[in-house]
């Protein structure tokens, strides 16, 4: 697939910083607003956003299958229901507008000041209207060690999970943006097994760095997508935290799962970065032994290297990175959970947010949650101010960063940024 | 409370046949369309429906806190979003219409018949934008069938059950309403648990007789719902189907529980009857032994008595009611329900729906599912027609009805009806 816009020799005659996560061959879409303006879409450049909005305004999307209406909104989804050629060709006329050797908007600096706009002005908004929340379980290795730490490393995989990409319904209403606090949960736990379960507020409060993917329309309820179509129903990527208070989880989820232990809150970045600008970063998977059934079977490189961390910041302290992942440690890939999720006629919505679980890779700094770095609380990570953490203490900042890379381009996610204010 | 439309003394001067479902008393809210309209808010009354667009814009609800779009809409969720109070007011107003004493719209036939429909010509649709679906799994003696038959009846609650009103997140796209088909899910399954798993047709396929809440727009992320505060969060309720295909959900809900077993469908009765409706059926609730954690306890009787039925109606035959049930078997009500759900601090937005998980009574013939009423496929239940079902066969319509019943009044949920189709 030869994508006009993924072309590494662009230049862009707006100025992006060195190691910017947002060069002319990303173009990520997200919502923002500054003072006094709704909220609109637009595309992050370098420091700056192109307002979308205001190009359409200005008459330079007209090519373009849009209207003003999705553009002028307050999630993505009316963009995104014009469906992957139409985003495709946008994402491909803004890289035209944004090429150095290009001068229609380079040449008009008194429409280009309306059109690109500094994101430190911009307040950023959930970029998508979520309908329903999936999160899926699919980096072995994080598998394994919750296998080990609450079963047995011999059985640590259950018999199911080399066959099925298991998956189960989030909440998608607590779904927030980078930025937005949130509260240490509160609920029932019972931490002595041999006493009643007591209410207090969460002392095992865990990130869990995960992955996103963001869906077009799909098909009626009744059929489904295959793994060599899934890639035409996804729209794009962010970063996710998947907050989780462990105590919580750990008395609740058995049998049906995981429920107020999740459900607080998730984290997103403000980022949707296209599965297209993702393309060059594509990698094979692992080996997946035994043999999945012929829907989960998929051709090509399916998998993707994104470089993802994790850093706690103590409250007036330096952030200390305590996870380094890699998305590319994923067992099962987008395409098999799109074709796992839809094979029983469960239909998709435009802006639907599937996540990948916690990635973990196999070396202990590579662990994507606490519980797995302090291996269930065995022991503590250092701070750079000296303090140790177990799990998330009160004030902490949790920021995640990712970025996929090669010789010639670094295409970013920003970061999700989320403090953790005391219980209410 | 007085509720002046629940007055069990009101009579309409639009005819309701004897044992109607949709007495004046009731008044439940549904979306539904004439050929050629739009959809639109109207109210079920005996076999007629009052067109809420039109009633307002001939100006019969101008005391009332609406406007135009809140009825002209394709779903109840703008008007819910008016609140408790505006509702309320709104059903009192409606049924001060309806009252064979009040001659506003009695006595002017060329506006009534602009406003009083006949429901054999309406289509009916999903009446409520469904955010998040919360499935709860509240009623003891399932959890107790359930345990029996998949481990020890002697262990048959798990150690949370009697602490928690155990829940999880469901699919909220594939939420229809009555009269839409669907069809067999395929999936992978594992019947014999000695050899690998297998893709196919589900080839058991249930229902499970649940009820459902919708919720009005709660509290900020952060915040909770309180037992004595749940009442004014929830709008009004419904029948619920909740489609099962046992052998995908037995491979899979281990450990974060069920998924493609049920995101195929879940069916949905059109009505929503009021909680106002309701109140004159309020019970007792069971005693909860052990003592509940404060947050769970509640005040004055908040479970609802409502006789609820299903039957299986096999192609071209009669249908066989094979479970009688009553809503009054919940051990958790909706108020420990929804204060569970939100003392986390999740939020719940307007629209959303909560499920009771399968209602089953202490006696075999008022069990909820056919997992229970065949005990796990080990004997058949006979249709009128002579034929055997362990579970749903390829044709079958699956029928659900419940009604609140006393002395004076009969406040009715309709239906809803869903015929299984072959797999695609």
């Amino acid at each position: 697939m030869n994508i006009k816009a993924n072309d590494p020799t662009l230049k862009s005659w707006v100025q992006v910083p060195e190691n910017s996560d947002f060069p002319i061959q990303n173009l990520p879409f997200g919502i923002f607003s500054l003072d006094g303006d709704t909220p609109r879409v637009g595309v992050a450049i370098g420091s700056k956003i192109v307002d979308l909005k205001n190009l359409f305004e200005l008459g330079y999307l007209e090519d373009t299958p849009f209207e003003l209406a999705d553009f002028d909104a307050a999630v993505l989804n009316p963009m995104m229901l014009r469906g992957k050629q139409a985003t495709r060709t946008l994402r491909n006329r803004i890289s035209e507008l944004l090429n150095i050797e290009n001068s229609e908007l380079q040449n008009n600096p008194e429409e280009a000041k309306q059109i690109i706009v500094d994101m430190a002005d911009a307040k950023m908004h959930l970029p998508v209207y979520i309908g329903d929340y999936t999160d899926f379980y699919s980096s072995e290795q994080h598998a394994y060690n919750v296998g080990c730490l609450f079963r047995d490393p011999k059985n640590a995989l259950m018999p199911n999970w080399k066959h099925i990409p298991v998956g189960y319904h989030g909440r998608s209403s607590s779904i927030i943006v980078s930025g937005e606090p949130i509260h240490r949960p509160k609920g029932q736990k019972r931490p002595n097994p041999e006493e009643p379960p007591v209410f207090g507020t969460s002392n095992l409060l865990d990130f869990e760095l995960e992955m996103a993917f963001v869906t077009y329309q799909g098909k009626p309820l009744g059929d489904h997508i295959t793994t060599g179509e899934a890639d035409e129903y996804i729209f794009g990527m962010c970063l996710f935290n998947d907050w989780s208070a462990r105590d919580i989880q750990g008395w609740e989820y058995v049998p049906l799962g995981p429920f107020l232990g999740k459900n607080f809150a998730s984290s997103v970045s403000p980022w949707i970065v296209t599965l297209d600008a993702l393309e060059p970063f594509r990698v094979p998977g692992p080996l997946q032994d035994p043999k999945v059934l012929p829907y989960l079977e998929y051709e090509g490189d399916k998998h993707i290297a994104i470089n993802l961390e994790m850093a706690i910041q103590p409250e007036n302290s330096e952030a200390t990175v305590v996870s380094d992942s890699n998305y590319k440690y994923m067992y099962w890939n987008m395409n098999q959970q799109l074709a796992h999720h839809t094979i029983n006629g469960c239909n998709i919505n435009c802006g639907d947010m599937m996540a990948s679980g916690t990635i973990s890779g196999p070396e202990e700094h590579e662990y994507g949650s606490m519980l797995e770095i302090s291996w269930k609380g065995s022991k503590s990570v250092e701070m750079k101010d000296g303090s140790q953490r177990k799990f998330i203490q009160d004030n902490d900042t949790v920021i995640m960063k990712g970025y996929a890379k090669n010789d010639q381009v670094r295409i970013g996610f920003g970061e999700v940024n989320t403090k953790v204010l005391p219980a209410k």
